[in-house]
């Protein structure tokens, strides 16, 4: 038999939670972003984005870490890269930004793992494919998620104008109204992982 | 840069089809095929099904070939393994069923890739979870669809009663209407992947 990709996951209650000073966000609405996106555009060409799918184990089944801003929008923790920069690293900056203590003696030793979707933005809109369409050849955006593997023990720090949720596969699967499409369709992506629930 | 693992795809044209007996269906309905699907049960245990995604070019743009059942139903090629039977071998033995060509010799050198997806049915019915959800412990099926990679050349006989048809990404997208939750959701599965198209 194929032996799938093993991934450890930990329970929730592994994990330490503490708080940080808040992480705002750089836009107030949609077509705020779209412009700030059109203008970095000109100055930089396509944006490279990469996010992060954090998991843990809640009752014997896989959970990812999802930031909440306000009572409804979810999203990965992860950011923009600066041109030129590395995805590997630029991914942790992202993440010590994101989650990472203030003191850096606390902040995780990210391991970044498997690639598991690209997602492409043909224009200077919201709506993204998990393919370039055809004719289009200069896209505005290429989205990147990585499976991060966490150690047993983590110190996560979280701005105090977000919430940090750990959100079961099966709340994620089909539910594209509540988590879009890029995050209602990671537990097709993670199907071909096998997890090793670790109970402590 | 992370760099994705590379698919070369070529064009459709580069193909050749023809044709043999037909391979009807097992069963007539769906209640015929889950009550088939209970009796193997309890003779056999889960059920352990294999599908291939084999992909061509056109337009610059991977298109998969799904094999069609009267004017609506698509599947991918593949079937349900003997009990014991490898993975591997058991696709490559239903490949050569539903498309290899009568004459052995003719019968293309199936290349069996990556596994993109895993598929539970938790019960003897026709919804089935991109994971086993909680509390099942006695999953009906596990369905793997594997990456098939062909060669430049190959011949395919499809027999008489299916049509062979290469769907684009782009129209099995966000079409779970047409493709059912499994198919519609290859695009998201492949999106990690870089295509090699080659144009002959």
């Amino acid at each position: 038999m194929v032996s799938s990709p093993l991934v450890n996951t930990y329970p929730l209650s592994s994990y330490t939670f503490g708080t940080k000073e808040p992480k705002m966000e750089k836009d107030t609405s949609v077509a705020d972003r779209l412009a700030r996106m059109k203008v970095n555009y000109m100055k930089e060409g396509m944006r490279t984005s990469v996010e992060a799918i954090l998991l843990v184990q809640e009752h014997n089944h896989p959970h990812i870490l999802l930031l909440q801003i306000g009572n409804t929008f979810c999203k990965l923790p992860g950011g923009r890269l600066k041109p030129g920069e590395n995805e590997i690293e630029g991914l942790k900056r992202k993440l010590t930004s994101k989650l990472g203590a203030s003191s850096p003696a606390l902040v995780p030793d990210w391991q970044i793992g498997e690639c598991v979707a690209i997602w492409w933005r043909p224009n200077f809109e919201t709506i993204m494919y998990p393919y370039c369409p055809p004719h289009i050849t200069k896209p505005k955006e290429c989205k990147k998620l990585f499976l991060v593997h966490l150690s047993e023990r983590e110190y996560f720090a979280v701005p105090k104008n977000l919430k940090l949720l750990a959100v079961p596969l099966f709340e994620l699967y089909d539910n594209v109204q509540r988590y879009g499409p890029v995050i209602s369709t990671i537990p097709q992506q993670l199907s071909r992982f096998q997890f090793n629930m670790i109970t402590t």
